[in-house]
């Protein structure tokens, strides 16, 4: 067994996670309309697969969104999530993302102690910081593991992110992740923002983690490049599943990593029972040209999303209106 | 503009080169049984895009295949490819692939002048390449300019490679490839690979290449992970076309290129007229989990291929014939 930066393709490091948000990321395909059977079976095969957290979806606030135009996960209520889970008397930790603004931590967050829910992930935009901090210690002060995602940060100018990743550094909060909203990165670029990631990281004990999108094809490699660069908590989706172009798959994390805590096969048993069906009946993700000019422009993937959707493949003028209306 | 291994995500390297292999690699896909309008719009489309060679196919000898079970680019005939290029009078050059073994070169590959080709491609194994080298000197001697393959690299012990690699380069060759055959390798691996190779290639004063595949969904990874470590050849197809799994997609590398010569227009255009009909009309390539396994467990892809032609979903129970007949 080998410190993070020290592991190599025969070793592995114990202190690694993986956080499988199929149902989170996946939720933005289907508005978070996953049958029980799907919850329950990926549940089950996470256990088995090894994997260490499972994202049960947002912590959203039914003040701003209307319930019945989403799924439960949306919601991720706590009894909705013991229906699943019960107890949880397993292995597996239970995550839901809390987005700034769009939560009501106050009353949603319940203590852990009367909660099925492990680990708190607030989402925030750079501008956003202050607002984070306010769920992190509320949900710290709760019993909570808790992480932040600062998401766009392609976008952010390098003086911003370095106030803003010492701000949430000097919280409560435990992990602090790195999102390629955009998928823009190249595993070179995503090397160096690891670098100032985990250096911020190792000086105020916070772990970091590594969220990546597949516009490029590069989710997976820019996974294990952080990787190799100290992050510590990996994303990953079944067979990719998320907005636009996806994630990182949890098949070929599993693939890569050496600790014999992990299985792929459970997971190849989920794919087949449940997400061949999921596209037979016309959920749409995954790498595809428009997703690939969002992100080579770094760039929202709505219009890519929406080109799609229209069935359009007039991909050199969508091209032109990327570069009317983003550049 | 930069050398090789100082270019940036701003600057370009001038000596770098997109080789795209879309005939020749995809026609394993569909027998090279391309439309001649698709071979020309595939030319222009190239020649548009600032791509620096376009390969054509195999240079297969007729004695050993029946041309009557291939379509024409399995071999390559000087008229056939006279017949889209013309004089080919551009900055395009055009390339053909000549397997060791396969490949009656003394009579079917005639004096550089007298042809349309520019750069004969030889791919061997490592227990082939003295065969190699005679095809290299030949070609050469021809005024060709001279790559070489050595495929299933990740099969061939240290010391072997070394000593191949050695007896290439030490022959009139221009180009040595590296050649991820089997999709098996991660960007850390193709790193230290790209190393050795280029180390070589700065003593014997020959340029590297890389040829990736998509098992793992690697392929672009490490094709750009290869050039910054000083490949200047990289291998492409359009819409990543290739057997199993495919390629690195020339999308995605014009997309991260910076030299203006370069345009992804052309190809975008090119795979809304071709590219998305080829795939209606039920030609299968492209990540899928059996390649992401035999990619995992560095094994020829000819299995997984046989699974998904069978339409199987049973990955589990192909995961454990895998191991039996590969480990």
């Amino acid at each position: 067994m080998a410190k993070l930066t020290e592991a190599n393709l025969v070793t592995y490091s114990p202190n690694l996670k993986v956080l499988d948000c199929t149902l989170r990321d996946g939720g933005l395909v289907n508005n978070f309309y996953f049958t029980d059977e799907f919850v329950k079976d990926l549940y089950n095969a996470a256990i088995k697969a090894g994997i260490d957290y499972m994202e049960f979806g947002y912590k959203a606030s039914t003040d701003i969104f209307n319930e019945s135009d989403f799924g439960k996960w949306k919601f991720c209520k706590d009894d909705d999530i013991r229906a699943i889970v019960g107890d949880n008397d397993t292995n597996l930790k239970i995550s839901v993302m809390a987005d700034v603004g769009r939560t009501n931590h106050k009353r949603d967050i319940v203590n852990r102690a009367d909660s099925p829910i492990d680990l708190i992930r607030v989402a925030t935009y750079i501008n956003t910081v202050p607002a984070a901090i306010e769920i992190i210690e509320d949900a710290k002060k709760k019993g909570y593991e808790v992480s932040c995602n600062i998401m766009a940060v392609s976008k952010v100018n390098s003086e911003d992110l370095m106030n803003g990743l010492k701000e949430i550094a000097n919280s409560s909060v435990d992990v602090i992740y790195m999102v390629d909203s955009f998928g823009s990165y190249y595993p070179e670029q995503i090397a160096k923002l690891a670098d100032q990631y985990v250096e911020i990281g190792d000086k105020y004990k916070k772990n970091i983690g590594i969220h990546a999108h597949n516009n490029q094809q590069l989710a997976f490699a820019n996974t294990i490049t952080s990787l190799r660069h100290g992050a510590s908590f990996l994303d990953s989706t079944v067979s990719g599943m998320g907005r636009g172009a996806g994630n990182c798959f949890t098949e070929s994390l599993l693939g890569f990593l050496r600790n014999p805590r992990y299985s792929l096969v459970p997971i190849m048993d989920f794919v087949q029972k449940h997400m061949l069906q999921l596209k037979k009946d016309g959920n749409v993700w995954g790498y595809d040209i428009p997703y690939l000019l969002t992100g080579v422009l770094n760039a929202h993937p709505s219009s890519a999303i929406r080109f799609i959707k229209e069935n359009r493949t007039d991909y050199s003028k969508y091209y032109q209106e990327l570069l009317d209306d983003t550049l």
